[in-house]
């Protein structure tokens, strides 16, 4: 066979609805690269013959091999750190205080403003690595903590930067609209022309962006302005994503599916008119347990409504400084079960084939398939479902990116 | 000056009350190591001449130096796992069909019975190794998974052994106390019998107990059957502790209090009577923030009543297959801030000098304190709130126990 390299001794979870179960389960499977492409996958048994001296073959020890993990949720960028407003908080201290002192999200568009590529990069990277740690071969990057144009498009630089430099693949996300910048103070509908007319036309035509995405809620943006930053987007032939329904139901899921958005994120409050559009327009809901956690919300998403229209739902870390900083995909496997009631084989669909399609990289990464990428990953487990039920003694044993093992130790 | 080793260009985050601040902070600090325990520690300004020629010199490049983790309660040691059940519950199983096909604690108990040393062994020590990388240098291992004098000796074993081999310095607990095995069902004074008649006496003669703890709870053992095994502890010289008011308020600190147990842990149900009387015999309140997690109570511990009365707060991970699947004593700081209202301050004191009081060991470690064990973890943070703050980037740089560099890369 005209293979590069071949992977035996494995189970295999494809996550491929065409395969069997939940997993996609193949026990006691082989994957066949070629070209860093799954070029064949099968039992072992029905391998065809070919010379074990002619190519690398892996052995997995009898664990289990799945996709490459896909954060489709991050704020990775950002300038300076908030665990002072954190312990202030703890202390006593109200968040109309700490707003007041210039704290918030605000505080971080200023460290942000304030930092160098070099020091962009440097805390990307880091988080990556850690990501990579466990098992997770792509994630999306939003900006949003610049609110200027020059800062903006430098957090998308450097995006695209550790992009090329890390073997984590990295999709942009442009989020000028994620909230008011001060120079715009009490002129939302200012500062959403600025976005329209200043911000996304350069970064489009530098090809910074791979989506643009809008924070809709009453504390952010409005269903106008939301639709606003849509036009603009659809006029450079960008997709869309919303955040939306996390604190009220503002109508914005429905907006999103009017525009075809790859996805909604959050959604605690989307009611049923909400599911039924974006089950209708096959956009994806997006699940942020770790800002559910860390903000203590009580109202869940409405999951059995979103099974029952059979909307596919992802599921991402939001890592952010604020409401999660919880820098970890796989703690989302966990937190998806516990505070959602997700089974384990719907969060780690929730983080391979629906994060795929929540990007709109469906075709390429997400399953292990014939034709899609070779990104994959090998776990000391005996079961797919102890990704979700067991955290913090990471089983992950080796991760491959576009076909090339990838693994830090 | 007559020392082994030295720390400078570090924050040091002492943890003694004598120092300044909630972490006993002294920035640009140095600490000096003679014999593994700590020989002198101060402001670098006021750090005698030494010939920097004459021993290591170890830089810590701004970061903070706090003292080694301490995971104080734990199920670390047991065969098999739950990933099964927690799958099938999230489909919709009931608790009830799952006892009835033998799962539940029952099912480690058979899992734990079937499994040899060395499997338990390599299981215990994948997790010390997971725990060590986040800082951890103490961790309490209860048996209870055993329920047989055979077994819970065997879980004990291994956890000495552990102990002896891992860099981690291991303090063992016998919970014999800690279900009724499915010889005595509908007997649980038998059981009690079996457990101070059989178990405990073999297992103190062997010296394999540092303490005794008891599951006092309406699902498990009442107020009179666990006097009678803190009666049975006192007469082998063994110190207690109590699984306490987690599901009810049964009573069981109160008890605890008489018997001056160490610690008293979950304590989700604890009254201000409780309270006080804990206050009075100096046990330390564990709490155990992955159990709430996982069990979605909402029931919280009383922490203002505990802060008002001066009780030692300690935080650990319950780590177990069933109720706390969540191997992170890292976890647990951001978990007590967010769940329980913790401080980040009061949070790092309940993994070092208050997890240390419920160890009994606060004469040797959980502080950087000149005489006490030089057990120290590097940290690349700004500040020591950072710790609790974020999760998953795990910042920890170098572990150092007994004077000893053993950092897992
Ligand atoms: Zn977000
Ligand atoms: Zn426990």
């Amino acid at each position: 066979m005209d293979w590069d390299q071949l992977w035996i001794e494995v189970n295999l979870a494809t996550m491929d609805p065409a395969q069997n179960g939940p997993y996609g389960a193949i026990e006691d499977g082989a994957v066949a690269i070629k070209d860093g492409k799954i070029a064949w996958l099968g039992p072992r048994s029905a391998l065809p013959e070919f010379d074990p001296f002619s190519l690398p073959v892996y052995r997995g020890h009898g664990g289990w091999l799945t996709p490459g993990l896909i954060d489709c949720h991050t704020h990775l960028l950002f300038g300076g750190n908030r665990a002072n407003e954190f312990e202030q908080r703890l202390n006593g201290v109200s968040y109309a205080e700490i707003a007041q002192a210039g704290g918030g999200i605000l505080s971080t568009v200023r460290a942000t403003r304030a930092a160098d590529e070099e020091t962009l990069f440097q805390g990307g990277r880091k988080r990556l690595n850690s990501l990579l740690r466990e098992g997770v071969t792509t994630v999306e990057v939003k900006s949003g903590y610049g609110l200027d144009l020059d800062t903006e498009r430098r957090l998308l630089e450097v995006a695209r930067h550790l992009g090329a430099m890390h073997p984590i693949e990295v999709v942009t996300t442009f989020l000028g609209a994620h909230a008011l910048p001060p120079e715009f103070k009490d002129n939302a509908d200012g500062y959403i022309e600025h976005v329209i007319n200043q911000q996304l036309p350069a970064i489009a035509a530098d090809g910074l962006a791979d989506a643009v995405d809008v924070f809709c809620e009453h504390i952010a943006f409005d269903l106008d302005q939301t639709e606003a930053v849509f036009q603009a987007a659809k006029a450079h032939d960008l997709p869309v994503k919303l955040h939306a329904e996390q604190l009220s139901n503002m109508g914005g899921s429905a907006l999103a599916a009017r525009y075809q958005a790859l996805s909604v994120d959050h959604i605690e409050c989307l009611d049923q008119a909400g599911v039924e559009a974006i089950a209708q327009s096959g956009t994806v809901a997006v699940l942020l347990p770790g800002a559910f956690f860390t903000l203590k919300e009580t109202r869940l998403p409405p999951i059995d409504l979103l099974r029952q229209h059979k909307v596919p739902m992802a599921l991402a870390s939001d890592f952010n400084p604020g409401s999660s900083p919880l820098c970890s995909t796989l703690l989302m496997l966990n937190m998806g079960c516990t505070l959602f009631g997700l089974t384990p084989a719907e969060a780690l669909a929730g983080v391979t084939r629906h994060a795929a399609q929540a990007l709109g990289l469906q075709e390429r990464v997400g399953q292990i398939k014939v034709g899609m990428e070779a990104d994959l990953v090998l776990w000391e487990i005996e079961q797919p479902a102890e990704l979700a039920w067991q955290y913090g003694c990471n089983p992950c044993r080796e991760v491959m990116k576009h076909g090339q093992l990838v693994t830090l130790r």
